[in-house]
């Protein structure tokens, strides 16, 4: 498809990125009417010409999730009617990823049910970044593009952060991803478990590992409220830790999430801008590393049918 | 089916109109544990077994749209999911009917994409009330039961307003609805039609057909802002008619809508709890039929195999 | 896929229509064998090689439609096996597109059944003209390219006629079309309603709107045997139109529709060739607009990825 | 699916037979509307409540095929509508059979297109009476009954026949079918061949096997014009055979084929109703033994669960 | 479906199971014809009708896993030709569900192809046991019961081990399930992380968490040639380890892996009879519960519509 | 799709076969990763960027079929998920052909599910060779390119056989395909015919037609244990043939057929390579002709969109 032209379409969650990403590929942003009715109905018109394009629409579901899903799946039906060659959705953020599997009986598994829609809407692929589970892959039939922000995070981080690193897995659930990353740096590895030594007492924080004078790394998918990676951070702090930093590629910051940040012993928060960032100017402990250029990359090189796994060797 | 149980459930928009369904059937509503989580996932769980049952799920996909809409494939996953025999996704309001062609190019056709997500999330019927265009079933793969709420409020027309009557399509897009009931009521028939006589000029509503010193009957599906019908009264006044009132199934009342109502030319707008109407209590104006006997008797039939045409002849 | 060849091939029910297309386009017609076996089963086998080729199918599914359909389904099956890149269905008339809702209980959406056959023999896309419902283009999961002949027709109208023109809608449901006409061309409208006054009387149309005077133009997408239409010219006649016109898409013409066209107080009406008009040479009165052009123009602009859309600004 | 009552519906090729099935059951055929309009296009209204019935539609694909195979297929989707538990479609003859493969290249395969028309419009069953080839069960997803008229056949055959038997394919095709019988019935085999030993030449029919003062019985699944069966006799004549008779399943005696069967040398050409054979009364030399019994043991077996294949035992 | 008789069908991976599962029913296993080919092909033919049954096919795809997985797939598809009225596959081990993402680029997740193999050949339902990843669920559309061996294995843990009791996850995979199992049973949580400290060293076996004179459980899915579970063992004695048990749910026991668990530290490496255990007379160490009982329970329950969950509570 | 990369990637049932293709169309084979881990999974990972490519993968589900079978549906997986552009499975020798039907009630169709199996995984096309019947390409929905090595060896079939020539088909199954080959080579026809004459007494090899003093060429698609072949060998010599040879496309010669074949009537026995032909040095008897050149040429074609059918004109 090499001869046929890369175009770009951004829904309403996060134009601050795509603008990002269009200014580095240099192709512009194609005109499109996104707009709610009086009733909240959503409506989205294409603006421009897409027939045998390379299409790619860029659109986080982040919060209000519902809505911004429904656009994404509007605006694939749009561009598949309108005769668009190739329809790449692009997820920075794949909101419902948590819900990837029945923890309790009669639960769907919505995280399936929304990769179905995005299949049955018309998406030809998708693109995303740091997957909750890298099982949501095998959820689509259609190939999917897992860009790992970890990776490239794990490269960036200073000399000094890397002294003396513990890298701590905020919970039980992120152990292999923290186990991998730690296996990656050369680190070791601790993990946060949870438990409630008896009926009615209290939930204890137990530090599984060492992190006695070291520098420890919480190290997660997504912050969500945050209380999760606060009382971690506490629980560290209490066994002796040296420094605790945290990286997530997906800060969603929901309720008073940056005031408890701010209010932590958390000294830095890495993540990237996969969610719109709106609250960034409220502390200086939230340090948003940006997508853009890893994301332009995997799109061109998607469209000149590159290996984009080659990205991350 | 006959021996497998008969389950109701209901979503969270429109609560009132499912318990009165509950309690005309006998049929306790299934616990259902719905919720958002902080960041604005929608979650649900099914309190109790479902396995083999005949289950109908209630859920209008009224405003937030989008919330309800995707609150309700939820359901219909984990019902799936959970084993029931057949789902019935029952919506006595269908949202996003309006957009059920391309008025423009490049357009969606949002209505066919809610029935192929209803359908892909895993429902075996659907029920409805008043589809606002006939073809949306044909939207379906799946057998849907359109039932004709404007056929019960045809004949429960008082005497008094059926004397000297003239239907009155509020649009021209509304005509062949309003022929029908006319034809029914053997009344006459009035259309209004918005045209701009010049460019520049302001938008006219010419009254096509006679109403002088008659009683009209506006006759659309749906009322929104209520616009529409408002300038429609205004301009039968104006031609000498003798009172108007409206029916329409779906009331949506966005924005302002009740208090444009009470300003109106408009006697007495007649509607359906097919949405919950929280400002039932605002006017006098406005009358709510019920549709909780029509549906509980569309769902018995619907389990016990019987024909639910029969409920209109 | 602008480096892979175009080729048209010819169903046999508008053989002219297509070899009109192929001049325009310079493009020959595919040879195809089409025959019947002696009990009636349809027969297509494709001459020349198809393999990675942009083909487009030009089959009308006029009358007899069942073979002319059938005749369809084949050639498209025939293309997939054979291994055409892109098979488009060019059917400048939709047969059984009347049948696109239920409109009394146990009935079939039958214009539903064919889009589903057409989709599934093979075809990846469908263009047509003048479709009976917007809505049938959401019967299709493919895009579909509904081409506006109405509009075409409506800049060729003349100053003459234009003059004092009420558009007529010859039903109640015909109104749509013929209010988006009127809305162009900044004309009046007017609606044939039938009714029955009483139980025993005779159906009676009543003209709605004024036509005293006036140019009338009858508008619809379709005559099959031209009773509504002669009907409605009677009446308006008698209403003191000062001319009566009519425009119809697609000019079935069945049983003696041409002779009651003739008999008929019908100046003029005005088709296309969609349906392969064999009796066009037993009136004067039966003008036939070729499609030639607009369908040409469509299928190389889908061909080069051009937009369609700007065939009608 | 016991205790769901079991319905009967004809389409309009096979009436007689279907009525047949229908007082062998006890169990009325079910009101259903059957017209074609003006144009052509074929209308079904079925008039009855069919809800959660196990609905079986009875319609040979016979001549005219196409018409036929689309009030099929429109039935189906009317059943599908109306909310028919389990649809059977029992095709006693199912026509396009013998297109099941490409005997050259850019062909279609429209056997298999009828298959998935018929899966697409909504069956959930086939039942269908000795298939042109096996494979063609294998077309389909759903479950396919394929009876056995031959086996019936072959325990019918007078003791007379018997004596002194070949069974003889009368061209290469039938040999598989043939063979099989021969084996059943402890008989002999022998084949016509056609060939054309030099270009220019006559077409000659080689007699394979011994036929001399044997009881020849030509044997097929269908016969169209004769031709093929008329010569294989005359071959068979000459080869000194002392009797030719004739078996086929389906019977489609396109064009003059009675007349030729009259002019012979073939003594009796057994054959079955699965076509409406209108011609019965033109000759003595056919005889038709009705599939009526076995078609309405098959349905109720189907309907109740039992084995259709110890039919056959 | 309570009507419908319930039928087990077993294949050749594990027919006690199987038999132990239809005794406790009080169910025979329909008679069933396996076979290989003399090329290897399997064949399958299910020896009793099954038209409109309920029927269970028993089949672990355990070694050899290719020839298992076939041959469940020839009798679904048996099963559904043969007109059963629903097919549960029951695989009490679900082979290759550890390829349930992609862990390099390019690589297949065949566990997701695995559940497509068995919808597409006609799976109505799946049950199985202790799947590996959770979100193996979300590969199926139709309804999986993942039956919780573990919860039932927890519960039957002796009061003695539960003293002092670490939970072990054998390498940073396992830490989930053995979080929660940790958490079920209020004991410790240990991890074991194979770490390479430098490159050209050997991999390092950390114990994260403290183990001195506790009893260990090391807790798995699955046990193939044992190499994780005997050097995890050692590993954990050499930290004071108290004693060193294991409990797995499949033991595919690989190569010289039941040599190894003799040698090992292990003191009695518990699983079940998801596989069959041909060499359990081999040593004392191993230990099989049976499932037979959970799965009879869960087989009747799901034919009677009861909540499997139920087993659980 | 000339533009795009042709690649070629060889899974591991004939690698000879694709190393000779490669070197054919001077294309190197991919690197791929195939293993099998110790419990009998199948393992594969494509080694290089295949995005946007046009990937022919070669693959004979030869013994061990299942092995096999699976190994090319995952290596279809994994092309399908690295974003082939399009994928044909190339398989010389189609396992599972044989059971294209059902032969005796609740059997499966076997070749239909590995069909279907094939298109699930993902394949864009199939390319094959000598199916066993024709009706398998009907299986599938996707084009199937079938070549005939039978045309190809006609006409290299020398002088010197030709003379005197009777095409024999060794049973009734194969009198299709020899009859059409007789056809194609003007020369006579004869069939061997199972029977047994008695209850309990053995089955006789009937000659059916004229062998003696003539060369005849037993014909067939596929030989397995070739003890059809070495009896009707025999009975032909018993009928005084003048010599025997053989051709089969497809040569699995299990378990002692090649030494049956040493032993036997037969002078030669022609075959390709579409197996791989281990035991090749074993006899003289065996010639193996291959399809190296045959298989290039349509693959070059099919990338080119070429006409493959001109392969054999």
């Amino acid at each position: 498809m090499n001869n046929i032209g890369l175009r770009l379409l951004s829904g309403s969650s996060n134009k601050p990125l795509a603008e990002h990403i269009a200014r580095l590929l240099n192709v512009p942003l194609i005109q499109v009417e996104l707009k709610r009715f009086a009733d909240g109905e959503s409506y989205a018109r294409i603006g421009e010409n897409v027939r045998g394009r390379d299409l790619f629409i860029i659109q986080s579901t982040s919060p209000p999730i519902n809505d911004h899903l429904m656009e994404l799946l509007i605006l694939i039906d749009a561009a598949k009617r309108a005769s668009a060659a190739r329809i790449t959705a692009v997820l920075p953020y794949f909101g419902y990823a948590r819900q990837d599997r029945k923890s309790a009986s009669r639960e769907p598994i919505t995280a399936k049910l929304v990769a179905d829609l995005i299949s049955k809407a018309g998406a030809d692929r998708v693109m995303t970044v740091d997957l909750h589970s890298g099982q949501i892959q095998g959820f689509f039939d259609i190939p999917v593009d897992n860009l790992m922000a970890d990776k490239l995070f794990a490269r960036a981080l200073s000399e000094e952060l890397k002294q003396n690193l513990v890298i701590v897995a905020p919970d039980v659930g992120a152990t292999r991803r923290a186990g991998a990353l730690a296996k990656d740096l050369k680190a070791e590895l601790a993990i946060i478990n949870k438990s409630r030594p008896k009926q009615n007492e209290c939930v204890v924080l137990n530090v599984i590992g060492s992190v006695q004078n070291k520098n420890c790394l919480l190290f997660d998918d997504l912050a969500d409220t945050c209380g999760t990676l606060v009382h971690a951070a506490h629980a560290l702090k209490e066994k002796g830790a040296n420094s605790v930093n945290g990286f997530v590629a997906h800060a969603l910051l929901s309720k008073n999430a940056v005031q408890r940040i701010k209010d932590s012993s958390i000294q830095t928060l890495f993540t990237t801008d996969s969610i719109h960032q709106k609250s960034i100017g409220e502390t200086t402990k939230l340090k948003v590393v940006s997508l853009a250029d890893l994301l332009a990359k995997a799109i061109e090189y998607t469209h000149k049918n590159e290996s984009v796994s080659s990205l991350f060797e």
